[in-house]
């Protein structure tokens, strides 16, 4: 697959999981308008979509149809999204601005936004036990203990202790893992598990995959917030330098941060063996993810 | 069963799930010990534990072992607690005490309350997860759907909008059928899924008397707000008037009130006829449930 095709695939993807969760919101009696108007503002306003990717590539690297992955997609995406509403209110990173917009607490108010945040969550898990599926009960572990306290929440927690602190790579590179590392992890997982169990030799060899690319990715994010410019991040660059944030640039340097991302997706492609040609996809998008520019 | 034998049954079950809430935080590796202690201070402090209770008695009245009652009565113990600590933010009810001691904010910080809110309504879910039982998807629905926006999120949305406004008995009542009622429907529920299929009328029976004793509950609280003295309470008594949240003994006056809640009551109890004897603790449990004074 060429560059072109990818973006097609992934534009397709997008696309597609979009559909389906604003779908959520559509042609149904609302218990409470604002507040479904601002999980909508929360998960429909842009977006990469890269763990609802991850699901679909994923599935379909190890044969699952598209019709049993756009839940696990939607839920995974569903679970990120609550976590930036909730990282984005004024206790936490006090972001007026996300991807170009508004968040939650400006558009609504703060309330709102806790509320919104937290019925995102449920949504998550809502929309994943709504499927018949004979690994559901798998399926449901794999995302909560992802999202958690050992997971995405717990990394939350470890980021919020670093911040105005010197971490070194190791202790950095433990909050990624857990922040944004687990979530990808599920990803993948959950794209796995709706097709084959869990014992399946390819599952670990995904999440290996998973974990390089993880860390990849945020390592590309913080050379990003030094090297983009506000306009195309849709947040004002150096943001994480001025709030003091440890980043990877600054602890090895623009171009070793730069390094270390690309030796990580040469590892993830190379974790793919057992793949095979299904996988080529994948490696395209581990590929691509550190070439963006936003 | 008199009133002596229920307050000692009580007694153990809240005993037998405060175990239960404990063993999740122990013997483990924490990723984030500050956060995990946030968590344990929102759940381990204090609590009636009534939907834990409501979990057990519903179950056992069915034909369930205590051994498969235990994750979902924690699991829905776990979603009160985290909407608790929720409620308390500066952003919400703004609430300095809880149960006689300090709201998790106060005690911690804002940040590790939104994230230990996030990380329990988290663990909620990978509890019910962690078991292995035949109609888990189904209970997985239905505490997803009783947490959310359609249920207890979506009724503290709804409560909202409705502090400093004039609502009707109706709107009152449906603000905490929803706020309140959807997780004391999913406790009983929970409690049968452990030991019938949905399809079971006594399903059905059980969800009826829920959603009376849901209400009954509620008004009895609002009772006891305007009624009770503050060191009994372990909050401010007149806390509700004095933030001019609408409450039913300002809408019934305090003797039309408890005349509601003992109506209530009795509607409970009569719909447990199709369980017969087995009910008579659920039955016994609605009755003290409005003779309480904290």
């Amino acid at each position: 697959m060429n560059a072109d095709s990818l973006t097609a695939r992934l534009a397709a993807d997008r696309a597609r999981v979009d559909a389906y969760l604003a779908g959520l919101f559509e042609g149904r009696r609302m218990t409470a308008p604002r507040l479904e108007a601002a999980m909508r503002h929360g998960v429909l306003v842009g977006g990469k979509r890269l763990r609802p990717v991850l699901v679909y590539l994923s599935g379909r690297a190890l044969g699952a149809d598209d019709a049993v992955l756009d839940a696990p997609a939607a839920a995974v995406e569903l679970i990120h999204a609550y976590s930036l509403v909730h990282d984005d209110l004024p206790a936490m990173d006090d972001d007026d601005l996300r991807r170009g917009q508004p968040t939650v607490h400006k558009a609504f108010d703060e309330a709102t936004a806790i509320l919104a945040g937290d019925a995102l969550q449920c949504l998550a898990f809502e929309v994943l036990a709504g499927i018949s599926h004979p690994r559901l009960p798998a399926q449901m572990r794999t995302l909560a203990e992802a999202a958690g306290r050992d997971g995405m929440v717990g990394g939350q927690a470890l980021d919020l202790a670093a911040v105005g602190g010197h971490p070194d790579v190791e202790t950095l590179a433990r909050v990624h893992a857990h922040k944004t590392g687990a979530l990808i992890g599920a990803a993948v997982r959950l794209g796995a598990l709706a097709a084959v169990d869990e014992t399946d030799p390819r599952v670990a060899a995904l999440s290996h995959y998973a974990a390089a690319i993880g860390l990849a990715f945020q390592i590309h994010d913080d050379v990003l917030d030094v090297a983009g410019d506000t306009g195309t991040l849709g947040k004002a660059s150096g943001a994480d330098a001025a709030r003091d944030k440890p980043t990877y640039p600054a602890l090895l340097g623009l171009e070793g941060a730069r390094r270390r991302a690309g030796e990580l997706v040469d590892e993830a492609v190379a974790a793919l063996a057992p793949l095979g040609d299904a996988a080529a996809p994948l490696a395209e998008l581990a590929r691509y993810m550190i070439e963006r520019d936003h």
